[in-house]
């Protein structure tokens, strides 16, 4: 038997035909259209899962269950999509549309949790019962495993990066001050690097990219690497903020395993390393037992974690 | 059939005989005497437990079995008390050891999750899946309930008060900086109030106790009742940072129902009245879905938690 799981973003629907070992078999994506009416955005995602089982030389009747992973706040139990903001998609019975079109169950998920599902049935904390997986982009989407299962908050809200680690801190783009996301998502690094203009100026990291807009990690990161100070002091200030939120996770829930994945995680085990190195200055007793890790799926995190949520 | 909840502390050991809806049918406590060897300090918990019988006029046959909450580290499954620091014990095999004295299954677990169990089994979280228990002390306790089960953590270290929520903050007893437990305890609320020497000495709370050191939390809110300005402003202060960690936990975990125990919940509905102003302040979109309560069984959660323990 297969299973499909579908990951719905901003730019691009992508879905994958998966195995029982976690394995995409075959995959295939489409732009994501905003629609007038839920059932054409149902009709698109329903027609990119019928492709693939074409492409995947397989009909309805070896497909176990479709998943759908989608950002923004999911109410599973219902197959519902609430809110996705950035979708412009509210209310929307997503399991419902899509699977009277397939005549096959659909599962709905957040995108986050999706992730978490895939790197801990076949990623980077396969084996641990208790994970977290963090990924680290624009934003920070973070996805809790409890006992093998998804673990959604009451009311489908758990698992927020928008906790507060610097009381008073800066205006975060939630409207709260102090969050963690603000700290320790891709644009806490940029900001570490761009709020001191007069360093700035003499810095690497200008001359790599002319303009103070084009400054992205990846930038930063090079720049630390040609032993830029301004770059590697940004690095440092992003860490410390960036474990006050790990340290957090680690303090409350204390999982087998933290997964860093997204963009930032393209930093590899320098990223771990520098992790491992601050995490005791945030952690009770400094008696760090959770084990930091990369992803190990990348963006096949969502779609493989989707295809098992009936799970 | 009736259980034994056993609340192993500091000062007193104190325990009750439970029935199956949750009700202390006879209690009794002794004093803590530190002991030269585990076999010692089991023999007084199960001395204890025999009187706690003979008073109740029940034989071990109706007993079911015995819980033991212990301050520190415990690892259930093996029945151990890995460390409780003020209590001197390391590596104390207290299922087996009272077991083998008691003939009855003993359970052990750490104290703030067994206050987190009773609440959630028969106190003020009754019927929430998901809750938890803060008790608000010297120190703040803090238990997670989860799929209406105790949530340990994977090395029985989770629901630990030091996370930070004031980066670069006020140096905490644990050796961090910033801990919630320092600004949400009731050392907290006292350093609010004494750490403005210039205005303290016009308040009305020195006047109620004389001497600075005499100061408690209870005094400020006497003084604040009394509408001195230093002790409202110490509260406001003090609720804030009460409530950057309380958010910490809905933004990570969203329970249904946070319950507020331990000394400070003295204050009551005022206290919850206070947090509900603010928790908006620090929640993802202002959307606060967790309801807050107080405790229902006071003391007791310990002991009812304790008896708990087996389900």
């Amino acid at each position: 038997m297969y299973r499909i799981g579908v990951d719905l973003g901003g730019t691009n629907i992508a879905a994958g035909l998966v195995d029982d070992d976690g394995k995409i078999k075959a995959s295939k994506s489409i732009k994501f259209v905003t629609r007038n009416n839920h059932e054409d955005l149902a009709a698109d995602i329903a027609g990119l899962c019928k492709d693939l089982m074409q492409i995947g030389g397989v009909g309805s009747a070896q497909i176990h269950s479709v998943g759908l992973g989608s950002p923004g706040t999911i109410d599973p139990p219902n197959g519902t999509i609430i809110k996705a903001h950035n979708l412009n998609i509210v209310n929307m019975p997503a399991s419902h549309l899509i699977g009277r079109v397939l005549n096959l169950p659909v599962y709905v998920e957040n995108d986050a949790n999706c992730a978490a599902l895939g790197e801990a049935a076949f990623g980077a904390a396969r084996g641990a019962k208790n994970s977290i997986t963090i990924t680290l982009g624009t934003g920070i989407g973070c996805g809790i495993i409890i006992d093998s299962k998804i673990y959604s908050g009451t009311f489908f809200g758990a698992g927020e990066a928008h906790f507060v680690i610097r009381a008073d801190g800066k205006m975060c783009t939630c409207g709260l001050r102090g969050c963690w996301e603000e700290y320790g998502s891709a644009r806490g690094l940029v900001s570490e690097a761009t709020q001191r203009q007069y360093r700035l100026d003499e810095s690497q990291i200008l001359k790599l990219v002319g303009d103070i807009k084009n400054i992205t990690p990846k930038i930063i990161f090079e720049a630390a690497d040609l032993g830029d100070n301004l770059a590697i002091f940004a690095i440092e200030n992003y860490i410390d903020n960036l474990c006050l939120g790990l340290g957090a996770l680690i303090n409350i829930l204390q999982p087998e395993i933290i997964v860093i994945g997204g963009g930032m995680s393209g930093r590899g085990q320098t990223l771990v390393n520098h992790i491992n190195c601050r995490l005791p200055d945030v952690v009770y007793a400094r008696d760090v037992r959770t084990k930091i890790v990369l992803a190990a799926l990348g963006n096949d995190a969502g779609i493989i974690g989707a295809a098992m949520l009936d799970k």
